[in-house]
């Protein structure tokens, strides 16, 4: 392990994600300490013994004590915290995040951090519809993604840290993409698909229709139960690609509906064909 | 019980749904016949104790004998079969369907059918994404919809029966609509949702997506495995109101992109609590 357990970790932001890093990390022994802003945050984790200590202020000594310091907070306001209290940081910090967009805020904290800290991006896709360290769970990480971004300015070995950082967790692929590659895929992948969820769930206000829906439709929409203010952060954080995905599926959508004006059912059954045969791939192994 | 287990059940058609009704109904002691394509579904179906006998042939004997007759067939196949076969009808069978949309085949049929017999029409909601009687289950029953669309042609009698039916297959929620509003309903939650995930599954053929998927896109795609066959005459079948929901859809998702592309996250952030509080509704109770 690359890890050793005699270090310290430190995480900024004690959610539903933070949480849950708390929970998974707990059973290796490391010695875990949070920052948040509720006391009943850290009284509950305490509690059911996710942490060891925790403080809802700035606690210069925890904070001055972490070897590894993992951000779970909105994008612009890790990005404040850096600025304003990156002097806290022991010598030697390697800092990491779980930002679902990369670009906007890699080069930013890497520009700003102290010499003697590293910043090595990741993002854990994982998600549930509830919030709150209370819901936290390490299962959420199984079969799941974690994506780390490293840039030029990381070294190996943070590197290293930090996708065995995503094994402990219990990621089940722990991979590199650079940061544009993980914008643009994360703009079809996860953005896009937000996107049509809320569409879908906001374009038809007839009432009653819950007592008639099926799977499918749940399905489709289960992601539109969304944070609003941390994904319209997020959109605005990757409008170029996130654009760019609309243009595509509305393109797309709108062959679907000419074949279907015109009665083209050849061209349908071929479209339905490539996606069924597309959609294979993707199930899980 | 309204329907008598003396009573015997004929299936047209014994696929994954068909096979699921006798799955269903066995339980209860009716005697079960079924005529299909393949010697395999019935072998299957019998040793299973599924059905008491089957036939891949227009069997005049099995057929007279129905008191209820169930059509699990593709929507125009079903058509040709009343026109061809309904002579070996017993008189008084009541007949009833599967069929996923229904303006265009519940007045086709009732018009042709033979004034001793009555068609009263239904649409379970609920499939998989396998198909064949060797994936019938009739777990697939549990918490999902059966709707009973009647027309003034149908009698109080038949309404019930059909009812009783539904629920005697397991279906959670038992109701009746024209068939007027279930097509609508239907292009809306089912159909649309459809052409959504078809289109999001075929829009962007980027390689190796794959590998870093999350549920989010897995949720939004299960139903892009699709029969094509099927599906392309369904989308057909209703293609005034698909083409009015496909409309209502891309305006929709024109607004948000637009709100996107003058960074207008106040409009953003309404539409992703309108939608977040809309979709409370749609939980499973």
């Amino acid at each position: 392990m690359i890890v050793n357990v005699s270090k310290k970790i430190l995480i900024v932001g004690l959610g539903l994600l933070g949480g849950s890093y708390a929970k998974a990390l707990k059973r290796f022994g490391f010695h875990i300490s949070a920052i948040t802003k509720e006391q009943s945050s850290i009284d509950y984790a305490i509690k059911e013994k996710m942490i060891d200590e925790g403080s809802t202020t700035l606690d210069e000594r925890i904070i001055g004590e972490a070897d590894l310091v993992i951000f779970a907070l909105y994008p612009h306001v890790f990005v404040e915290w850096i600025k304003e209290n990156q002097h806290l940081l022991k010598s030697g910090a390697l800092i990491t995040d779980v930002t679902g967009v990369k670009r906007n805020i890699v080069y930013e904290i890497q520009d700003i951090l102290r010499p003697d800290a590293e910043f090595i991006p990741a993002h854990p896709m994982a998600g549930r519809e509830v919030s709150g360290v209370e819901n936290s769970t390490e299962k959420m990480f199984i079969g799941a993604n974690y994506i780390v971004t490293p840039t030029e300015k990381n070294t190996p070995e943070a590197i290293n840290t930090c996708m065995e950082l995503g094994r402990l967790l219990g990621f089940s692929n722990v991979t590199t993409l650079s940061p544009e590659e993980h914008d643009e895929m994360i703009g079809f992948l996860s953005q896009l698909t937000h996107c049509i969820a809320i569409t879908l769930m906001t374009c038809n206000d007839k009432e009653d229709m819950e007592k008639f829906t099926g799977d499918s439709f749940r399905d489709l929409t289960r992601i539109a139960r969304i944070n609003d203010l941390m994904w319209s952060e997020l959109f605005v954080a990757n409008k170029d690609v996130l654009i760019e995905q609309m243009d595509m599926f509305i393109n797309k959508f709108g062959e679907l509906k000419s074949m279907l004006e015109t009665d083209d059912i050849d061209g349908m059954r071929e479209m339905m064909r490539h996606s069924s045969k597309r959609r294979e791939l993707f199930d899980k192994k």
